[in-house]
């Protein structure tokens, strides 16, 4: 069902110095940052032959991931996202197998333009994950 | 200087829940798992199109993701491995640009027979980072 990885999200608090690291120290390419205040982050990519990882620092008072920094200031792997053809089979399949999903359970539009859903991190090995419809 | 994401790694206390969540509610390919004692872990491997996801349990009494799993006892995201061409260069950029490697910065060899480096998770935005020579 899941297809492709599509990015590994960690969270930060000092953008500029994850910029930086894998910048200088990792010798990736590295975009410029993007405000994206409807989802409360800043982000980056730093695009890597087969995938990108997604670098976010909180945006605005309401940061979703604010609530991750306070636990782990150093920052962290803070989500993963899976490719999914149709995310509302998808949500329902999880479901039926005993997983959850986070809010009210229906897609939004992610930061990306697509449809989203995020899973509980207790149903999948701790870890935080998010599906994305391509 | 990175290359391809290698793989993403979670740790669980639970190997045959986590193979169960990934093949069962994620619908993954999921391999049978392999012990590396040396390594102090079992492993399978969730194989995505672009990437593996490889999910590792303890394995004997001195297993490298104790103490992880003790801290965080419903597992989560452990490790990043990023592929390199020349790991003693990338290790030596990484140093002298103000980044450490775990241990005494001499590669090992790793789960998959290749020469790897740990890199300390406080200089990379709080997150492990494994590389490997490919």
């Amino acid at each position: 069902m899941i297809g492709k990885l599509n990015h590994v999200a960690i969270a930060t608090a000092d953008l500029a110095e994850a910029v930086k690291v894998y910048r200088e120290m990792l010798g990736a390419e590295v975009s410029a940052p993007l405000d994206l205040p409807r989802h409360g982050v800043t982000t980056v990519f730093v695009t890597l032959p087969n995938i990108k990882i997604e670098l976010m620092a909180p945006l605005g008072d309401n940061s979703p991931i604010a609530n991750f920094l306070a636990r782990r200031p150093a920052g962290g792997m803070h989500h993963l996202c899976f490719e999914v053809d149709d995310i509302t089979a998808a949500r329902d399949r999880i479901i039926a197998a005993g997983g959850s999903a986070l809010g009210d359970g229906k897609p939004t539009t992610g930061a990306h333009g697509k449809p989203v859903l995020f899973l509980h991190p207790k149903d999948f090995c701790g870890t935080l994950i998010e599906l994305e419809e391509v």
